[in-house]
């Protein structure tokens, strides 16, 4: 697997990016605000913002996972740090194993779960942050981020990130889990929507 | 003015960012909904993301006033677009009108008025919209967002961005008379706070 050459590339120090238990304890709270971040403004029909704010806390997953073990620096090519790349890190979010849970499979469906992986691996996620957060002319015309991000991708975005941080970091200290019954119902609420 | 000698170093061309009345329209709702997901997540005590917000609304603000007369390239660097840099967007937001308001110096104070102009001229912004986001090692400690950033910083952004938007873009169409009735409501309901 493409990703987890990428992770195996990475240099091993003793300066990893969390460093204890308790470390890991306040990454998991800053992205649990996150999460709850983009399930108000998706409740609140604020789509783009939303969106922004789910790719954030895939990022923040992604070096709390693999920043327990590593501090982000390529073993090949010095100066390059994943953590500092928005690509690096949708791909690190993105593992195999998020489709393989079956509550995200039932709720995006197949099709749109494949779609949302997709944009994970090949950059798709840091066009769509841009586009969450920017006007731009394209094509002669000025799109503005509500032409561009709709409902569903929110709430499929919203979906997959809760995902996200359940298939790398529940389990990994008490307090994880405790913040999972937090997330499970947030995925209950706009599953439901 | 610093500012002013940035802007005028803006080539002139037939391409400009905005095109028309409807255009800036369209940019100011999408800047009024930014403000508005700004002032949620304040009131929601979700202080670091309405920092991240407020700091992309005084972006978009820059912009939709710079925009409407230049593409943002640069006259003198070919291929630097002053829409594409943080920095520069906050400079072109922090107008030297801006702070003339009195409304805004009657809820800031004066001190904290000036440290936030002094911020949005000295890459401060550009630093904050960073920690506001992302958690990460600072003298051997993880720090994450809701340590960096306070209620107080929360509350003086989304009142300086509101100034901001009122002090470039009101006036300039029907419509963005209408907007600043939202506006100033927000402003007067976070002043009480």
């Amino acid at each position: 697997m493409e990703v987890f050459q990428l992770i195996q590339g990475m240099a091993r120090t003793d300066g990893n990016l969390i460093q204890s238990a308790d470390e890991l304890d306040k990454a998991i709270d800053h992205i649990i605000q996150l999460i709850q971040d983009a399930c108000s403004l998706y409740f609140m029909g604020s789509y783009p913002s939303s969106v922004f704010l789910s790719i954030t806390a895939c990022e923040e997953v992604a070096k709390a996972h693999i920043g327990s073990y590593s501090d982000g620096e390529s073993s090949e090519q010095k100066g390059r740090n994943a953590f500092r790349n928005h690509k690096t890190k949708h791909q690190m979010a993105a593992l195999p194993t998020v489709p393989m849970g079956q509550r995200l499979e039932d709720s995006l469906g197949k099709v749109e779960l494949r779609r949302i992986m997709n944009m994970a691996q090949n950059g798709g996620f840091a066009q769509t942050r841009e586009s969450a957060l920017y006007f731009q002319r394209e094509n002669g015309n000025l799109v503005v981020p509500s032409e561009k991000i709709e409902k569903q991708l929110a709430r499929s975005m919203v979906l997959f990130t809760i995902e996200v941080f359940d298939d790398a970091l529940r389990g990994m200290t008490n307090h994880s889990c405790k913040m999972s019954d937090i997330t499970d119902a947030l995925f209950e609420q706009v599953k439901n929507t």
